[in-house]
């Protein structure tokens, strides 16, 4: 069972970037609630199941994002599946997912998969040029594609995907709010949090915020962004 | 709650087609468990009310198949949102209902709702131009949208839409025999049922199939269609 209710801060690390052994010690001795592996581009088999065995020295739970099928790794806790709601190129909602059941058939195992719907709302991003997502990203956007997650496709998670760039964290304050008032999705914010003061902010947004890209720069600002008691200002 | 388990056949209307008092009521009155109204062209407000109303001088339950925002009335016992898995056509899979999710908000009864995974294996049908449907139909692509509709979205039921033209019946039955051991996703068989002995042949590949076109054309034989005790055989 995952224990995703207790996540409040997950480190997302990305398999083609270098992490040096003692940076990545001091990830999975963060404290954090678990690490996500995954990446938009030049994530294969090798680069991943080499920092999953990094990883694994220490004791923190390790979820893989999938992003193609040669690069699945067998051995993670958990496997997360993107579903970008907000894609406009078919070939990135539904195709993918079609063409790797086809291949793996009944040899999935379905227990350790959870399906997560993506808004990707940075359209400089380079998931949302891959995926051509589409740009509407006003709060009845936003709120639509968490109320598709939440009850059209009863999704687990939904992942707020500002990916490189800071959100706009009224808007999506309120969209947060009535989504929670609305059931129980787990909602994920990944994007732009490079200090304490943008995780604790963040942090009133989301379930779980998701830190990636500041561990590349400055580890000790990334160590920071570990909010653990959530604030509800 | 739906009794879905119950369902061994459904009548399927059309609210463009024009069907006489006499033939609605020998369709209500048939035992059949349910009727679904829907279409794909021509499906509008006023001739959808039109049909409910009709329907409703009958007990039988009756649930629309969305398939515009404009045609939602109110009214039904239940509604079926289609998620057409195998469109090729963005503008087909999520956008409609992101949009209809953001124009309609939180006024949606969501506890009246169930999605519908279809996949449309007839290519020559309306449904399958107007969502430019992949014609992969092969055992293996039929099963992985099974296994997508099951456990990745787990969504309740799965349409297999032939749509004008009758399916490949055994095919269809080593699909059904796999997704049957592994879960418990309803599964609607329609297309080109139009005798009694189809009728026991497609009950074999689904637990539900779906009755339509041949109301309209022959209702003797329609009626005909309706198999309660599902055959084994």
């Amino acid at each position: 069972m995952l224990e995703s209710k207790e996540w409040k801060h997950i480190f997302k690390l990305d398999p083609e970037k270098e992490i040096s052994d003692e940076n990545l010690e001091l990830v999975c001795e963060s404290g954090s609630d678990a690490i996500i592996v995954g990446g938009t581009f030049g994530v294969t088999f090798d680069n991943t199941i080499d920092l999953l065995a990094r990883i694994r020295r220490y004791a923190i739970p390790c979820f893989l994002e999938v992003s193609n099928i040669e690069a699945i790794v067998p051995g993670f806790d958990h496997y997360f599946i993107p579903l970008v709601l907000n894609a406009t190129d078919a070939n990135w909602i539904l195709q993918p997912h079609h063409e790797a059941i086809k291949e793996l058939g009944s040899t999935i195992p379905w227990e350790h998969i959870s399906t997560v719907g993506y808004t990707v709302l940075n359209p400089h991003s380079s998931v949302a040029e891959l995926t051509n997502a589409s740009k509407n990203s006003s709060l009845e956007d936003v709120l639509a594609y968490g109320r598709m997650a939440q009850h059209l496709l009863k999704l687990p998670f939904l992942y707020v995907e500002y990916s490189g760039a800071y959100g706009d964290v009224n808007m999506l304050k309120v969209c947060y709010q009535r989504l929670k008032r609305e059931g129980d999705l787990h909602i994920f914010y990944g994007g732009g949090i490079r200090n304490r003061e943008q995780a604790i902010e963040m942090s009133q947004v989301a379930d779980t915020i998701v830190v990636g890209n500041i561990i590349y720069e400055d580890i000790q600002l990334a160590l920071s962004t570990i909010v653990k008691n959530k604030s509800n200002g």
